[in-house]
């Protein structure tokens, strides 16, 4: 903790802060400077906050040194952790292409979309079961049977099966039905009870960013996962909120060499959600892997106009098939091979 | 909705809009422009998506013409709508100040919260039992035991109590121990489980806006509550993320007004959580009511510096007390007088 | 400056950092944590940049310790600084306000407008004689002949002339029609050019603040214009740009108290651009004095239905006579008379 | 136009808006749905605005159905624009690299800098003689001196010349000292004057996105460029604000695709001040070409340790030589040769 003085302040301030760090079970380190002096706590600053001190007479602002984040955190572990699901390695050197529709809506639909990805080239088989909709007039989802569905097509396949957790009274039926991968949507990445649950069974877990969350959030939130005894964690670039009316997020694709400095966990990105229209998403989609991102989560529906749910940011499967030839010349081309 | 054709749109083009339209049994008003051809869609427009017409060739842009929420609106109901609890009236002519510390600590704190609460003119005790920290490693509250806590100094002066539902398996306990308003807090504005377990019982719930909600998303939020029947909800605004580090969240003193004219439900502040520091609470406090808030949510603890969370955000008893007597020269000018 | 090493630096890296504080004729402090070094450079230390350091191996960052701005900090100037206008005062105790139409735009207009202000009790005549549109096909605004017609109104009825200078070639032409005060737009705020002439005058200059600006950079801008020798500078905050559609820009309330503590300067507030809405205009107007600012700045038209620029967000007469009597007896309340 | 009444509009509401879209020679087209009236402005809607509508009673909203740029859209002009500077071609097949250091320093420096980026295959020679620095007390630019040294390196090395214009008083130095391409920052995009000037001449212009502006208004910024005559403009894309702490800014990755769909003018990106850390800068530079970028804007400096400005962002020497080759195997999977 550093905490830097105001320039009136009093000797007895700064003893009064002195006294606090030793109280804590600390060590101060005082610097004295022409127009502030600076006073570092020295020791485990997990005992103290920035609040205890900022309150305090003569104080200015206080910063924590250290992050709020450990396990997650690449400090502590310098090499890339792999989450590995049936086989596929994800954060190792080969890019991984999770696809799928947004929402299951039926047998048929599903099939025609596993198939899709298989042939393509795609690894791992998403669908939406459970739906978290703005609107409580929206599709919902098909819940347990869509959940069913998703199985029987992922299997028909021999693809993994991603979807995603809303609920916490769901994880039970999750585990029933093997959910090879469990995703952790946006509006839930600060919610805490899910992030506890996830952080006790041994599933990897895809965290999208929140809406607006910073990375330390974000990281933070991954922390609760992994503080859990859960490390398989998977990150997932999906747009923020910003001013610009344009598209439905603003991918934030600075986020990508920042987080893989910081973590020794994988990232991918999702340039469907992000952009929110299908014209968008190849440029996205190219610009993530040259970022580096470990893979992709792409949205591919058999039929976009007549999706239930967000068909216009869904390619369609000859948009999806162009895409997955320019994304494995460009792969080539980063000396990372398509998986 | 309002379909906007391309410039080179073709008559074909057109002809698909309008196919598409009868075909969700609703019709089509064409209108023919010397740049762009519009087309309305006449019916309940619910069945149609503005995506299942963006993705349709020649077409430009798709808008709903009505909003994504019903029972909320004033639209449907022009009255102000009063939340009633244990007596007191939330809507009504009356300022109605909430009131209590971040966090439930102890028997000892929180009766002399609750003691200073009632004694300055708040009506409505706070505290948290069930806190969602940022940080796996942070304080999180003192669960079950912070419930019956609360709900002894609240009973002890005959004050409702307040606090808020983080998980839906906490639900069963909020209503055993008969908590009087239920808070959701920002984290969860778009946790659909609990909005809509929320929405089948008859407490009054406050709804504070996610960080980075819109107005229309935070409306709409609060009609899955209504939807489920429970139509008792109290807006709260608590600040929104903004570029600006010096404060901790905007307070959007805007969507004042606006919520006030879109909604008949109350709509209160949270002048501590928004600006981070309590310094700034009075300033935001007055502003807030100035603007037109039916109430505010505020922090006091007995002791700031040694609070176990969000410290530096909570008024002592003294600045409590200060501000109560400002608000209610304020409240008097403004002429509503303070509860 | 502060330094922070990283976890992993070693004694050469620490070595190096000191060896370069030194060669910049300033002494280091340094404090050997238990997960990291931290280093002070003690002395004078705008000779220093924190990207001197972070460039080095081993820091993890460099932060300053002391503020971009000096002049116009209240740390160097704890007493508020009144700006004189013609014999008013702003930033004294009476609040002030200062109104008019967004666009000169006929004598007819703006002897009408005039009259309204003059009545209603406001001080000062605001109206726009050259209009920073963000589209070139709209109207630009009257010019020079703009620049005598407000004139001409404002001699009429006593009142000082208040109007935006946008370009640095106009300056002469402001300083020739004696323009009271020069007001600097959001647009502006950083147009270096423009601060560092208006700096070289003795005129007083509100200076609005930049869109997405945040406080120190607004602070600094004015320090631009107190580096110049003018020390009559008004901040006006306007509303910034958030993700919120609702409303033109976010009025950011709290930027009034955190300005008052940071600035000795007077700071006033236009609710009318930042709401973009004149029906928002009062429940923002009475928020901001409320929040403690100095004045507003009010756009009132004879017949905002038919204004050339700006209409949806200006006052009719009526509507501002309305809103001034609210006014004054909130700022009875506030305790600051309105002037 | 388009007009969109609330639901209990009366008739007389709706006729005083026909009346009002007829008196300004348009016609109007109604149209009844079941929740709400629709009416249609058909005709040259640039006579009208929103706001001449929002007013009246009745009205919920009104729409622009044309944007406000006209010679920068696509939609008048289908195939891309190729902007040529001294022989190289900016917008066609070939991506172009712009280099520099941030600013101009001395000979000694600017030459070595212009060796580096004539023998790494960049193709024009950036370099800021006059800086538009956030603090008054920042080192402000070599100004006269630094275009003098700008030019002699450039032509040295038969490069081009691109540097940053702050004032409309500096123009004609910069015409003298024939600088091949011209720079309007970012805290310029909406400097009215200058875009005004720079729209008289016939020399290429960069025009870098404001730091909050939407893509409507930098294309709208640029019209009034265009609109002087000089339709040479290049678009460079240099991040964002957002609530992220991490980077400087936030590099907006989907401006690009969505620029290169709205307008045929050459759009770049500037990764070294958006993410401001050169270790950044290649994610950003390899995602940016992948989005579809004609080409970068890099800073390049023999010595960034000692750089007088924005050191950390800038890359070395060995940095950007190893950037480059990365670029040209990337570009060639894109199948865009990086000249």
């Amino acid at each position: 903790m550093i905490i830097v003085m105001k320039g009136p302040a009093t000797e007895s301030d700064i003893q009064s802060v002195i006294d606090k760090i030793r109280h804590a079970g600390l060590t101060e380190h005082v610097s004295r400077g022409t127009e502030r002096t600076i006073i570092g706590a020295v020791g485990d600053e997990r005992s103290l906050s920035p609040e205890m001190f900022e309150l305090m007479p003569g104080v200015e602002r206080a910063m924590r040194v250290l992050k709020d984040y450990r396990i997650v955190a690449r400090d502590v572990h310098p090499a890339n952790t792999v989450v590995h699901v049936r086989g596929l390695a994800i954060g190792g050197p080969e890019l991984q292409i999770f696809a799928g529709p947004a929402a299951v809506e039926s047998a048929v639909q599903m099939d025609a979309a596993a198939a899709i990805v298989k042939q393509t080239g795609a690894r791992l088989l998403c669908g939406g079961a459970f739906k978290p909709r703005t609107s409580p007039y929206a599709f919902q989802g098909l819940g347990m049977e869509g959940l069913e569905l998703l199985r029987d097509s992922a299997r028909g396949q021999g693809l993994p099966m991603v979807t995603e957790l809303l609920d916490v009274r769901q994880l039970e039926a999750f585990l029933e039905y093997d959910v090879d991968v469990i995703q952790i949507g946006a509006r839930n990445m600060q919610n805490i009870g899910l992030l506890k649950e996830v952080g006790r069974i041994n599933k990897p877990v895809i965290l999208k960013r929140g809406l607006s969350a910073t990375l330390n959030e974000w990281l933070t939130a991954a922390e609760y996962i992994a503080a859990g005894g859960n490390h398989n964690i998977i990150f997932c670039e999906r747009g923020i909120r910003s001013f610009e009316p344009s598209y439905r997020n603003t991918l934030d694709i600075s986020a990508i060499p920042v987080l893989k400095r910081e973590t020794h966990l994988p990232v991918i990105v999702d340039p469907c959600h992000s952009g929110g229209k299908a014209w968008m998403a190849p440029a996205l989609a190219k610009a993530s892997l040259a970022a580096g991102a470990d893979g992709l989560l792409l949205e591919v529906h058999p039929e976009p106009a007549s999706a239930l749910c967000d068909g216009d940011q869904a390619l369609s499967p000859d948009e999806f098939q162009q895409l997955m030839t320019e994304l494995s010349s460009l792969a080539a081309a980063l000396g990372r091979p398509l998986a």
